[in-house]
């Protein structure tokens, strides 16, 4: 076999999982085979399954990357003091992943592969692994923040940090449902929505 | 045919619903056949054509019961005067829906389902009327707790009153996707975290 380099196999792996990921988001894990997936990136079965043995490899990367996008813009962002409100972090953070084009996916595309995966992961232990770590990660992070927001005297609640955490992933999760589900969901509508409730008054709720 | 009662028809629907059900949270609607709901069900195939011709038919029937089944909790807590606070309805709305035990199924169970049925929208027209219905009138009735709470002076952010509305429905929708990917997810979390939320300092946030 000829030597390749590896910006060669790099972008043969990443010319996979565009393929891959345009199968999945359309017609679900389920719904693809490997046949059409070697038909949508145009490469022999011999190319493909040297990369990626079989979906559930190709399903397990795609994850992968995608939390490492995740993980990073969360990373950026939290960098910040003082730290950015949940409305401009969440905002920055969904900006971030939906407009950067993952595997030249269209916005709608890649939040309708997510719900994919979701629905795929209750049946695939390895695509559970894959979240249970991915989500412990983003959970950590927010609670972090919580304690921040706390330390800048910004939130007066006293309710665990990681419940916090929980809420604003679960934000973050049903816009991208709604995104899927219904398209043209703007991210601003989130942004404003979480100011909306930020802005009632403690005193009259306690 | 012998005379059957109403009684006797609505049961053996609700018999099929159940079984179906709990074979499409339990394998998606992919991985389920009406050979597999008969199966589940133990009833001939004439028995269950005669109600629901077609799995579609089946996905149907059961998010119509669901949302219906929503709006009433939607609808009891909403006519409280004065409005319960986001953290207290959704709260109780999700209780509500997740312990109605809707066709028998456990609490993880139906977040699966939920799931599976957002998997199904994003590919069965059918499907994607009925939840577009569905989530219009959700809106609509968020929108209206919102004027409730500008109203009670406890709400004084003027952002969209439909902003607000979707961002609570996706902190429940992404409740119900943490439910069914990772289980033992407490609605007292989904509580204390928009009680965390709600207590951030808009004067400090701008």
């Amino acid at each position: 076999m000829a030597r390749v380099s590896q910006e060669h196999l790099d972008a043969r792996r990443r010319q996979i999982l565009t393929g891959a990921a345009r199968c999945f988001a359309g017609n679900g894990f389920h719904g693809t085979s490997m046949q059409d997936v070697l038909k949508e990136v145009g490469l022999s079965a011999g190319a493909v399954y040297r990369y990626f043995p079989g979906k559930e490899d190709l399903i397990a990367a795609i994850a992968d990357e995608a939390f490492g996008g995740i993980r990073e813009a969360f990373e950026e962002a939290a960098h910040l003091v003082p730290p950015p409100t949940p409305d401009v972090l969440l905002g920055r953070v969904l900006r971030g992943v939906l407009e950067g084009r993952m595997y030249g996916m269209e916005r709608r595309e890649c939040t309708m592969l997510v719900v994919q995966v979701w629905a795929e992961t209750m049946r695939n232990e390895r695509l559970a692994k894959t979240l249970d770590e991915g989500y412990a990660g983003m959970r950590a992070a927010w609670a972090k923040l919580v304690e921040a927001y706390r330390a800048a005297g910004i939130m007066h609640s006293d309710v665990p940090a990681d419940d916090v955490a929980r809420t604003m992933i679960a934000t973050a999760q049903g816009f991208i449902a709604q995104e899927a589900l219904f398209g043209g969901v703007e991210v601003e509508a989130l942004e404003n929505g979480l100011r909306g409730l930020m802005s009632m008054d403690p005193q009259k709720i306690s």
